[in-house]
């Protein structure tokens, strides 16, 4: 299959509350187009641990339809289904530590069971979600397109698009949006080590929607920054902290130091459900840290010496004061962060 | 072979001026030991090339030796032999456009030349100057081991080790030094895309003297320093400019904005010979821009969507600023730098 093929879904559910989840397995991207059929909640812990589904929102739709699976495999329901539930959406929630939007899509549709401790309550709460998802791109990219220089060049790191979510992306969002409102610019695209998101994904959606991408390794953004490459940067996130310190991609802090030093904006585009008031700033954020064979082999063959081990941490922190801000579904957040975050959830949190 | 096999010298030339250059076939490191046997001009411009060897005081030398190489296939000697050796000089000297001691090892060549017109006295300087760097090499670590922390952590990039020289290295010299002076202390080696130096050549070398060695993908290092995973970082350099600019592998400059973010201090270690006080400051330094495969394949195996280009630079340039100092056979650069390396050259440069 030519890897320019059309790209599936992210994901799909097949049917009503007793049907499947369709899931695009993103580890055989770019070359290959492998749709999972999932039927039962160890298929979904695996798929999010092993980043077969991967990017914040994405991964909360994905849980959410999981916790059904695991929730309609009890026959019959137990007396106290909100509470088993949990235990199955903890098991879901623990599959990858350090994105919020896993824990908040899993809270939305445990609060649709404890109102109604039916299947069909938790199913409908799980295809909200989803449409709520595909929604909340749309506006993302509406706030951002505006901020996109007609002409230049922007980066981008790791993929906050289509296959991150269920809808156009967050940070491609912005991209794809102010593309078909006629914009013209070229992305950069970090490769994204150890495994390789922007090479596999962010390029092969933009090189699909016929945006002139190219790659660069993660080490060369700062130089290429400095030499005036760059008009803007956009990412995703995975956690955002009360006052605005973010939680992405491993290797974001690093380019947001190049900007920050160069005054190329730096904006990172993300939900609401991705705001985490309850962690006060980045130290607070948990990182994952994931196996040193992702580093240490490449392709299941050993680039370094035998015996060598590695760090791998999953993500990184970005400090608020390197934002240029961040593109909410609510709107644009700018600094002082902190009383700007507060305002996006009215009703509290 | 083992991978922890003994590692053969980065070259050794073999007999009189008639003799070879043995070269360490260091991009197949470091599942092999493959040592190439060099005998004309033409085979060390091409291992220069394709990094087969790399460093810049390695290639240096190596670039001396295949002068004694290019000179001696003329047959018999021009008259005008210095004039027809710079003509193969300026093809080895095209071979790595960044690293300025190829050159300054030429012009040492080629001024002993101009003083004595005989492959004799043209081979002779290539023996002077690889006895010079041995001892370079030996001087970098005297001077940089009193700054190396007992029992912390030192950040390197790429190879600045025995593979980048043909002595103890110099960035690597400093924490071999330390080592062998009673010091213990962690290395975290960047694995250095898109060559991996880092982990191929960088982890090899400190896992054979019994250094503990950690490899991170080079987006990896920010977060780690921002976690005070980091009490030094000490690297090489390509050319460093009058100011104290220093252009060295690409990814220096991110790991040194992220190193003055948070108080950890950031060492360069290089000879003098990789001074060019011609050069003003980092931005009149050439940055090599390699082919673009090296991104988007590994292995020779495609990474990336099809069509999709990548931006190559080898190098990038680390401002002044952002040093700690320079470590050098002459002593610590600190700044100010622009009168601290004119000080270096008592005689002028």
């Amino acid at each position: 299959m030519s890897a320019l093929a059309p790209i599936p879904p992210t994901l799909t559910w097949r049917g009503d509350a007793f049907g499947h989840l369709d899931l695009l397995d993103q580890t055989r991207l770019p070359h290959e187009r492998v749709v999972l059929r999932l039927t039962d909640v160890d298929a979904v812990v695996e798929a999010i641990a092993t980043l077969r589904v991967r990017g914040a929102p994405a991964i909360g739709v994905a849980a959410a339809f999981g916790l059904v699976l695991g929730v309609r495999a009890l026959n019959p329901l137990p007396q106290a289904l909100p509470a088993v539930a949990r235990d199955v959406a903890m098991r879901l929630a623990a599959a990858r530590p350090t994105a919020v939007n896993l824990r908040w899509a899993l809270d939305q549709c445990l609060d649709a069971l404890r109102r109604e401790a039916t299947l069909t309550a938790l199913f409908r709460a799980a295809e909200q979600l989803w449409a709520d998802e595909v929604a909340t791109c749309d506006r993302i990219g509406a706030f951002g397109a505006p901020l996109v220089p007609d002409g230049g060049t922007v980066l981008t790191h790791c993929n906050a698009g289509r296959l991150a979510t269920v809808g156009c992306g967050t940070a491609l969002g912005v991209l794809f949006t102010a593309w078909n409102q006629g914009k013209r610019f070229r992305v950069l695209a970090t490769e994204t080590r150890p495994l390789l998101q922007g090479a596999r994904l962010t390029a092969l959606e933009l090189a699909a929607a016929g945006i002139p991408v190219e790659l660069c390794p993660d080490s060369a953004a700062a130089g290429l920054i400095a030499s005036g490459a760059v008009q803007m940067a956009v990412v995703g996130a995975d956690r955002i902290a009360a006052n605005g310190d973010v939680a992405n991609k491993v290797g974001t802090y690093s380019h947001a130091l190049a900007c920050f030093a160069h005054r190329v904006p730096f904006w990172v585009a993300a939900p609401r459900s991705t705001f985490d008031l309850r962690t006060r700033d980045g130290s607070q954020i948990p990182i994952e840290e994931r196996d040193g064979t992702e580093v240490t082999q490449l392709g299941g063959v050993a680039v370094a010496a035998p015996g060598v081990a590695a760090r791998n941490p999953a993500f990184d922190v970005t400090p608020a004061r390197l934002l240029r801000g961040i593109i909410t579904d609510g709107g644009l957040v700018e600094a002082p962060f902190e009383p700007a975050i507060k305002a996006l959830f009215p009703a509290g949190r």
